[in-house]
């Protein structure tokens, strides 16, 4: 039986007792009454509610040794939590799930500070939790891997002959990370052309999701020096869900030689709640055994993945409906997320406290299971039947919607839902 | 003639009165005493000395109206000044040039505020002038993508197709983003494997340079609206020299096909002074003409480069003399630094005060103006001479030094130095 809180927590609910996510928010009420940088501050999700951690900070209710004297939760982000390191998460946990279980009368008992400190979601505005340094975008799912290199350069040797010895990866864009429920403007950029005219030029007639996640980087490391492989799960906080928005056209045209660039950089959607590697731990699964055998540096005696399926739903312009299109699970990573930091630091390159390694497009084996709808479609090959609705690629007004949640024996760890709605391209003279 | 400082300026020196490059810096002896915060501030270079801003703004002589009650000086970064914008720097810059004329007796008279506000440059440490929220690359010399594409794609349309209609970029590291003279570890990752052996693992064998120039956004844009190009101009507040180290190694094998990644990542060098493009204005000359002509939101009315002769010289571990490798030209670049500018965010990419745009490697026409050891000795098929010592790439000791001069009627225009040496890799036990 899963543990019990003295606040209603519905069994459906993505944050029982056992999840407790971190993240960052603002009162609605105080939005207009106080400066945004008081008004912001971190918070957990516990059911229908958000704990204010500010408030159980000053009330002195975090009394272990690490964070007693702690200003991590009198903050407009995360990272000075982050920065404090595993020993401190552990604590914060310990104390928030004895604060909120049913068995401890400190906050179940004090109306006062129960109101102050318990917000109904609802009253709430979720913000981007960390300040995010360096955004790393990763190449991880074999599935998608091979599909992509068999639309864009054929079928033969899809798979780059790297990609079996390195998670591959490229540096992303970190001005452009918001938070989920964001809209997102329809960019404009550069088509290839056709034969000798000059390139298209205009709103993406290609506009993607792409499924993917994000761990969290805690700690870090010095610039020069690099993290081993053992110790880089202490330097992962959590995970949240992450839409890669790509415009396929751009993107293809850009790309030649050094990687994507304005194809993605004009935005990327993560999840509000960024959920701890501790809640996960339940649904921690053997990762994909590799072939060839990677190098020592990137060898690890425990590879695991988590079981955390996910789904992307697309309610189209003007549809009540929104519809599944598609059904995938982080456990389909090829190179874990230690794999990735390890890697990410063997050349010195320094994490900093809330940078973001996103994992890559979650494909799975199946049909059913491909991260974007450039798979899904085989780049506008076919069409998908959304309840009725044609699409290729995102039409304006779209709505994508993640989700993903593990399933405990009688409770659920989610990771609620990352959004994001199609807005028109702004239109220019030029 | 030029204008006169009541300071003693040689005529040698990079930062006369008609310079006033902004950076931040620590009085060495301060360093010990107090907190770094409250140590590191905002500077001007005048001659051999540096003006301390934070000690004017405190003295009340910043009395324009854009700047006279800003906080900006008082700050361990540029950032606060750089999202000013034109107006402010134009301000700054005019009483600056003032305050620091032989017909102006305000610092001249005070002996006392003269000691406090100038400070030999030998007294002070010097830092990153900009905290870099995004770091962009660029690739915008025609020589040295022509020489870089014969190298690795051979000599049959050595240019991608899209470049002559784009300027091709990558995301860069922000994190990694060190001032000149702070030390590079050599990398250590992934080479190239031989048939089917397994990749090389180890100390990066090609360790090289980039000799680059960097542009610091001022003001910026919000997410989704673009820059017009004729706007371009007013969101750059200056350049400065930039080393974009590179492990050709692991860049060749990890590249395919998101591009460049810890090949990158290690270590990217700036010069501390940041040149207003102010100062540079009488250094402006035509760009190369551009065929095909761009497309319209690319067009501008006038094309300007920078007349910059740019030098590096590499001195070799253990010997006295550093030796010239190579003489190239900021004017080179086939891609202005307003048309990178407008391009980045015409996808609505939001840029921030602080961000740095790279131009990519400045090669010349001439064997002797190319900008990086890659091209100098063609992929180490040849040896460059460097007073009796041979290097194809860096070894361990050696040191690399940028430097940057415009050459005025009677006075220079200068970047300092950008320099590094390189230390050994750190070893591991795997």
């Amino acid at each position: 039986m899963g543990l019990e809180s003295f606040i209603d927590v519905s069994p459906d609910s993505h944050f029982p007792l056992e999840n407790l996510p971190y993240g960052v928010f603002r009162p609605k009420t105080i939005c207009r009454e106080s400066s945004p940088e008081v008004a912001t501050r971190p918070g957990v999700a516990i059911g229908d509610y958000v704990l204010d951690l500010s408030v159980i900070a000053s009330a002195g209710l975090f009394d272990g040794p690490l964070l007693k004297d702690s200003r991590c939760f009198n903050q407009p982000s995360l990272n000075l939590f982050l920065e404090l390191g595993r020993p401190a998460w552990k604590e914060a946990r310990a104390t928030i799930q004895k604060l909120l279980s049913v068995d401890d009368s400190t906050l179940q008992e004090d109306a006062s500070l129960r109101k102050k400190s318990l917000l109904p979601m609802n009253d709430v505005e979720m913000l981007l939790p960390v300040e995010v340094g360096d955004y790393t975008d990763f190449f991880c799912s074999m599935y998608h891997t091979k599909n992509c290199g068999t639309i864009f350069r054929g079928p033969v040797n899809p798979i780059p002959q790297n990609w079996f010895q390195l998670p591959v990866a490229y540096h992303g864009r970190a001005s452009s990370i918001i938070v989920s429920g964001t809209n997102i403007i329809r960019p404009r950029g550069q088509g290839h052309p056709t034969g000798s005219s000059p390139p298209y030029f205009g709103p993406t007639k290609k506009l993607d999701f792409e499924l993917e996640m994000a761990a969290i980087v805690g700690p870090g490391n010095e610039l020069g020096k690099s993290i081993d492989i053992e110790e880089a799960y202490d330097h992962i906080f959590g995970l949240v869900l992450l839409n890669d928005w790509s415009a396929r056209d751009i993107q293809a045209w850009e790309s030649i030689p050094l990687g994507p660039f304005l194809g993605k950089s004009f935005s990327t959607t993560i999840s509000p709640w960024i959920v701890t590697l501790e809640a996960l731990e339940p649904f921690a699964c053997d990762a994909p055994k590799q072939d060839p055998h990677p190098l020592p540096y990137l060898s690890e005696k425990r590879r695991i993945n988590y079981d955390i399926p996910l789904e992307v739903l697309v309610k189209p312009a003007g549809e009540e409906l929104a519809s599944v299109v598609t059904k995938s699970n982080f456990k389909h990573l090829y190179w874990t997320i230690t794999q990735q930091l390890a890697h990410h630091t063997i050349n010195g390159c320094n994490l900093r406290p809330g940078d973001v390694l996103g994992t890559g497009t979650i494909s799975g084996p199946d049909k059913e299971s491909l991260g974007c709808l450039l798979e899904l479609t085989w780049n506008a090959q076919n069409q998908l039947d959304l309840n009725g609705t044609a699409r290729s690629f995102l039409e304006d007004g779209d709505e994508v919607i993640f989700t993903g949640c593990c399933q405990g024996e009688d409770y659920k760890v989610g990771f609620g839902t990352c959004t994001g709605k199609v807005l028109p391209a702004i239109s220019i003279d030029k």
